[in-house]
């Protein structure tokens, strides 16, 4: 492994599973870690999310080869500032973040000539905290990484060789086409999830009780996304602005059609649409990225 | 149990439940069962959904003092037609549809003096068919009777008294109020899962295969509601199209906000409504009518 020091800073639900992933899959490899709420580095150090918990940032990265910054978007130039004077020169600075245009700007801004690379494990659930990573979270999932055009590329296949060695797939592609992608797959799933929960949870009509009750026709499963960390979300809404609401357009296009035959009693373009989708999760079955269980055989909970 | 002979009628995931449900819980009971489609009568056979498999519907209600209609919901009425000179006077009717003042309707107008309860267990997959059901689909899940105002209490009762021997938890409700919780719970969280698997699928800037690749972000869990029976769905956005299109003009307005306030930068009121929606998630959990495993235990996936 090129890496034979890892920095961990965030010791959240991501920056956590990395912890625990390399003990478990890079037993040859160090690690020390980094959080800003004393409470987490108590917990990160009870669990042994990272070999060493430091009390600060610029001593966590000291001696790094690999420094993964696990903090929200919008906390990554403050970040790379505190850590910017005690960086080995040669330190390859990454991170985990869902909008890398954005990520990108803020670190090469912060950190001018230290090698950067960001990344992007597509991975994750709706848990946060230092109590939700586990080691095999990286498992099978797909890792993005975004180099600036002038990155390093032995910098970029070491990268690559790591986050493969986390159990995870590797992609590259630029800040910009990344930033679309997950605005479709990630960021507008978890706009509309959250919003729909709070159209549900100020209703007069409807209590809040009856959405309780009997979520289980559908409902529940936004629920889960919508359990998802604010402070997360709210900076990654903040940071890919313009390629969510370019997708967030289309879909009000879309929604706008579905609306009309509705209205016009239109079955035969709904059910155009209902059928279309189901090849789309066909191919999710297929690639190993959902199970084909129903409900992911949560159907026998309560029995 | 009131009801010593059951007649369903639509073997998919709904009907081919009640039949392995009662054939569990309720040994004492025989059940006939029929599907307008040959095919499903015989693997229905083979499967044992129902005691008997009939040729046609009227053969199954015959001697039945229940019949359930498991059927899309735009096929009730034809349904009870058929049905309509083969049915034993006294016997009660019911059914288990997503839009109840519809099917009230058209049951009453296609039976005239055969009483009627019509009834909804809130519960099921993304799966249909005769292969889908299994017998603890209905365990620690509502189901929702709306007799009409007319309707005999010993019927209402011994109908609830038959849901809960198959798991069910039992709830009364009129028909107009049932139409718009299940908007909000079910119908929409439908829709717009619909929809936006149908934009991504839609997309020039992003492949198809991306869409896939990358779906483990969220995106993933609405394309499992989207792969529901289109038939089915199709028929509950005709028949409930008062209700639907009231709750989805209140989310587009809720949407409306949120976007504006991506546009505006505001990041405090996107943090209030990502905090403010977790809470239901928790009372979701508490009520047992979901999991809080991550990812509903599918996270290993892989590993």
């Amino acid at each position: 492994m090129s890496f034979e020091r890892v920095a961990i800073i965030g010791l959240g639900l991501i920056g956590g599973s990395i912890g625990l992933a390399i003990a478990e899959h890079l037993p040859g490899v160090t690690t020390t870690g980094y959080d800003a709420d004393p409470a987490v580095r108590r917990r990160a150090a009870e669990r042994g999310l990272a070999g060493t918990i430091c009390e600060t940032a610029a001593e966590a990265v000291a001696d790094a080869e690999l420094v993964i910054l696990c903090v929200p978007v919008g906390a990554m130039g403050e970040v790379a500032r505190q850590i910017a004077d005690a960086l080995p020169p040669d330190a390859l600075v990454s991170d985990v973040g869902s909008s890398k245009r954005s990520i990108t700007r803020a670190l090469t801004e912060a950190l001018p000539g230290q090698p950067v690379i960001p990344a992007h494990p597509v991975a994750g659930t709706e848990h946060s905290g230092p109590d939700a990573g586990f080691a095999t979270l990286f498992h099978h999932r797909w890792c993005i990484l975004t180099p600036p055009v002038d990155a390093d590329p032995g910098l970029v296949a070491s990268l690559a060789e790591f986050w493969r060695a986390l159990g995870a797939m590797v992609e590259v592609m630029d800040a910009e086409h990344h930033d679309l992608v997950l605005a479709v797959t990630s960021h507008i799933p978890h706009l509309i999830a959250y919003t729909i929960v709070g159209t549900a949870s100020d209703l007069e009509e409807v209590t809040r009780g009856e959405v309780i009750k009997y979520s289980a026709g559908g409902f529940r499963d936004f629920t889960r996304i919508a359990a998802s960390d604010p402070t997360m979300w709210r900076d990654v809404f903040l940071n890919n602005r313009d390629a969510v609401l370019e997708m967030l357009d289309r879909f009000l296009t879309d929604l706008e059609g579905v609306r009309e035959a509705i209205k016009a009693g239109d079955g035969d373009s709904m059910f155009d649409l209902f059928t279309r989708t189901r090849a789309i999760r066909r191919g999710i079955i297929e690639l190993g990225q959902d199970d084909a269980r129903p409900d992911f055989g949560r159907a026998d909970h309560g029995a």
